[in-house]
Parts: structure tokens; C-alpha cells; sequence
């Protein structure tokens, strides 16, 4: 970070027409924003939102309450412009980028970014997810896609990602890492039932057990347990911060992969912004983990990406308010009394 | 509420390609606007923040950091353009109406609306803020200018307000109604040290103690311990209300206008929005007392309409999601299966 800009952006702050420190995590997004890009003013308005999508294997053993179909359907969908995270994108100027780095099926469309390191993940219920060199793989897959993108003029990102059991595998990475019972990290995901999440614990129980992934090892948990749009995210992130982008990171799957980031590279963690809390069992106890709070609370667990996007005004609120609000001098307001 | 138009609007929201309730409160939020407009998709993109402004007769008392001047200071600020909330609403393409009901000083300019009812409320620490009628009066006040603005085309508002010393008058308020001991409701307001804030605990407590407030009489409550400005919001809550207009509620000095505005009728409520959880002492158990849920955690404590104003593209989003999405007909995505 760029603690000169740090520091002219704190003086900054503290000269405009309010109370010290009363815009909260806007004035401490904005002084985190100048320390990023090395700017006063960073000018974010060319960003995107970078949807990972891969299939599961972990799907056999019925842990989604959707069928597997679903995330090549919906790949379609955000190609098509129909889902949420289109809207979301379209009120948020946001471009997006949809990435197939590993969905079970061929999807051809001219705006798809075909990057398939494989047909889905196997089955870590039986045996790793993926081998370590096909984990190496996605995540510098992800880093490629932020240079690529970064190159031609992106300066903020957001993650997404779709993989309909990817709840699980995030859960199973959360767990095997920070050594949480899955009661403490998995949820229900996109909506199974009691017995749905209770299934979900059990099978990433006896995966860790079955693989004795080592959390000191960041490779050999993500390549066991891990999802290839998980680790493909771990690499945008970390290819974001290369190229002094912030990344604004959505919900429980894409705080999985900042945290396999962080663990990769702990210097990528001053380039993340959390955006919301999700309704997902486990999302706090891991945001906390890394230290992050999230500026929205709106019970969503949607993924593809739009609690990120959602975030976008908030950002661009920090950078408008350093750049348009008047000073105290400049307004003639009276700066505050002695502490009586 | 249109509980018709609710129905429907909750129907539309199961069709759409995302799994059901994922997106949290833009759901709820979705539907709450289709009752209180009766229209599936509202056009909300006329709106307004409402900044009431006045002075309060207990700054006598040292109970802010600021000198009281920077009432009518910061409102010249507003008139001017320089303020966050100016910044923020240039931004969330909202107009700023600024009312001066009660400042100290007299003001002039084209663009302020001058209502005034008296020159500041009197010293609560001493005798009643305001006569029953001004409380009344400034309560008719608020009401009118929803009208007023309501009827040349505004379709939501935000609650704003200046006042130094509006957090005392406010955490009074919350006290004498909740008969919560003001070390839980009152906090530092603009940014006092510890001292400052036993000073106002003290002020609190002791004005209780002089004036016994009825907390099942709201206008005894409100016009010994109240402000012009939270009077002047209650109004225009209620009006808000009456033409079927949502109204944003800013923070803990908004927050208490509508806790007052509940407490004269009940009907109000489903017409507010929470925007954000204020840094300020109390907001939490204030918002939990009304049973509403702020959408935005960042931490601010400013006043002015910032947090409400913020809100603006979520409400915007809950909005464009029930116009925009496809559904899972009309993308040919599968269903979730029957819960195994």
C-alpha cells in the first residue's frame, strides 16, 4: 500500500465539514482506496464483476437442492442478461465478465471466457477434488484473467462465481483450515432442508477425515477439497492486488477464496472490501477470521456476485465524498470546541 | 398496505431465477413497496431528503462538541452545495429540501424552506423544551410539507436533520418513552469525550426527574424533552404515509421522529425504511424496539440524511430485480427438487 496517499488521504478527511471519523467505514474505505491505487482521487468507474463457474462432483452425493444442470442454465442466464446479477450490473455500471473454468458441459457463446481447466471437480466425498497441479492451474488461471482485464483498463473488481454445490466445498475448505466442526460453516446453501445440511455436515466430516488435508499446506486442502471456481477466484483476487485494483469480494464461497488467498499471499488482504453479510451458516465466523466487515446486511445468499456489486455506490460514495465535500475553511463552519 | 398488490408482487417473486427468499431484505423490501404503492413497479426516481433544521435550548448545558452557530453553519453548507449529504445526493440523484423550523439565527435564502416556530427550543434541562402547541404545530408543520412536495411529485423520502444538541433531546426522548436509563441510550452525537457523555446522561436523567414526562402521553413526552426538528420529521413521516410514500429514516435522531411517529399511529410503521445502524448509543435498541432491521452497517454517525440517502440504490435495486429478472420459465432453468 501507498501509506504517502494513506497519509494525505487521512489529513484530507479530517478537513471536510464533519465530525472526525463520523463517515465511519467510508472515510477509512476512502484512505484504504488511496493507499491501494496510490491515488487521491482513483477514478473506478471501469470495473467488473468476474463470475467463476465450474460443477461439482460432490453433487452425487445429493447436497444442493437444485440439480447440476442448473450452472450451465444459469451461465446461460447471465449471458442472456436475465438474472439478478445482470440487473444489478446494468444499475451499478458494471461490466461482466462470465468465466467456464471448469462447468461439466460444453456451453459455447462469443461472450463466455472458456478457461476449463476440467469438466467439473470429482467427487471429494471419494477422492480430491482436483489434483494439486489442476488447483495451480485455476488459481493462476484467475491471475491471468485480472492482468488480461487490468490491461485493458479494468480498475475495481467484484467476484462472483456460480456452481450449484459449491456450498459445500466452501465449507469443506473453511473447515479443513480453520479446524471448525462443519456444524459452524455450512449452510443450506441454495435452500436444502434440516436433513439437506445435516447430509452436507456429514460428508465434508468424513472427507476431512478421508483425506487428512493439511491446513499448513494451503495447496494440498484446495486441491482436495476446493472448487475450481473457488481457486479461480483465489488467483483474480491476487491478480487484482498485483495491478493495484481493489476487489470487492461477495459472499461465503468468495470469502473462501480470499481466505485461501490471504493464506497464498497475506498481502492481498488490504486490496479486499467485504460487501455483505450473507445468510450463510459460516460467512461471519469467516469474515471475522480475516478481519473484515461487511457494509451490508441484507440476509441475501445468492452469490453470482451481486452483494459485491451491490457495494459499488457505497465505494463510489468514499471517492465522491473526498473529492466533492467542502472543507471547513473553504465553508466558514466552526471546527469543534476543546473537549470540555 | 395494498395487500393485493403485496400478493402479487410476493408471487412474481418466486418466479424469478434465483433460489427462493436469496435475496433477503431486497425481497421483503420488494413487496413492502408494492403495498405501500399499490403498484407492482413503483417509479421512486422522483425523491427527496427533508434536512430539518433547529436549534436546541440545551446546548446551555455543554452538551456538544461543536458551538451551537453550526446549526445554521452547516445549513448555509447544505444551501451551498458542500456537505456529504450534498455529495451523497448528487449522487443518488435525490433533491434536497432544506427546512428551517426553529434554527437560532435568522436565515435567509432562496432555497430555504422557512417554517420557523421559535428561535431554538428552550433549556429541557430547565423547563419544557416547547409548549404542547409549538410540539403540535411543528408536528402540522411536517405534515404539510409532505404534502407539499408529495403533491408536485415526490414519490419517497429521506429523513435528514441538523441540530446541535439533537442527540440530547433525542436520547430524552428515547428514555422518558422506554424508561431505559439514559447510560443506554445516549452517546457521543457529534463527538463529545466520556465526560461529555455523562454530562448529557446527567442532563437526561435529571430533566426526567423535573419534568415526569407521561410516556402514554406522546405529546407530553414530546414537547418537554423534544426538538423542533424531530417534531417537524414525525410530521413528516406521517404525511409521507398518508400520500403512500416511503420514507428512508436516517439514524438515531430520525430513529426517534419515527419511534414518536409510531407511537401517534401505529400505521405509519410499514411506510419506513431503516437505512443504516448508526455508531450512536441507542440506535441498535431503538431500531430493535420498532422491529426494524437497517440495511446498511458502515459505522456513520453524521446526521444530515447521509445513511438514508445511501439507501437509495438499494431500494433501487429491490426495484429494478422485480422489473428486470427473468423467470425461470422464460430462461429454461430447472426448479429447485423436492427436498430429499
Amino acid at each position: 500500500l501507498d501509506e504517502k496517499a494513506m497519509e494525505i488521504a487521512a489529513l484530507h478527511v479530517d478537513q471536510l465539514t464533519k465530525p472526525q471519523g463520523s463517515l465511519g467505514k467510508l472515510e477509512q474505505l476512502a484512505i484504504q482506496l488511496a493507499g491501494m491505487t496510490g491515488e487521491l482521487h482513483p477514478d473506478l468507474s471501469t470495473r467488473a464483476v468476474m463470475i467463476f463457474a465450474a460443477d461439482h462432483g460432490v453433487c452425487e452425493e445429493g447436497v444442493s437442492a437444485y440439480p447440476q444442470d442448473v450452472t450451465a442454465q444459469m451461465v446461460m442466464n447471465f449471458l442472456n442478461g436475465g438474472a439478478a446479477i445482470n440487473v444489478l450490473s446494468r444499475q451499478n455500471q458494471a461490466e461482466i465478465i462470465c468465466v467456464d473454468i471448469g462447468i461439466k458441459s460444453e456451453l459455447q457463446h462469443t461472450q463466455l471466457y472458456t478457461r476449463k481447466i476440467r469438466k467439473g471437480t470429482r467427487n471429494l466425498a471419494k477422492e480430491p477434488a482436483m489434483t494439486r497441479e489442476e488447483a495451480e492451474k485455476a488459481v493462476l488461471t484467475g491471475i491471468e484473467i485480472a492482468n488480461e482485464h487490468a490491461k485493458r483498463g479494468i480498475r475495481m473488481f467484484a467476484t462472483g462465481e456460480m456452481g450449484i454445490g459449491n456450498t459445500t466445498a466452501s465449507a469443506a475448505l473453511f473447515s479443513a483450515f480453520s479446524g471448525l466442526d462443519p456444524v459452524r460453516t455450512t449452510g443450506r446453501g441454495t435452500g436444502v432442508d434440516n436433513g439437506g445440511v445435516r447430509r452436507k455436515q456429514e460428508v465434508i466430516r468424513s472427507a476431512i477425515h478421508l483425506h487428512e488435508p493439511n491446513p499448513a499446506d494451503v495447496w494440498d486442502v484446495l486441491h482436495k477439497l476446493g472448487g475450481l471456481e473457488i481457486a479461480g477466484l483465489t488467483g483474480l483476487m491476487l491478480g487484482a492486488a498485483a495491478n493495484r485494483c481493489p476487489v470487492v469480494i461477495d459472499g461465503f464461497i468468495s470469502s473462501v477464496a480470499a481466505y485461501v488467498a490471504i493464506q497464498l499471499t497475506p498481502a492481498v488482504k488490504p486490496y479486499l472490501i467485504a460487501s455483505h453479510l450473507s445468510a450463510e451458516t459460516g460467512h461471519r465466523l469467516l469474515l471475522e477470521e480475516m478481519g473484515l466487515s461487511p457494509m451490508l446486511h441484507l440476509d441475501m445468499r445468492l452469490g453470482e456476485g451481486t452483494g459485491a456489486v451491490l457495494c459499488f455506490p457505497l465505494v463510489d460514495a468514499a471517492c465522491r465524498l473526498m473529492k466533492e465535500m467542502a472543507t471547513f475553511e473553504r465553508a466558514g463552519v466552526s471546527r469543534e470546541e476543546a473537549p470540555r
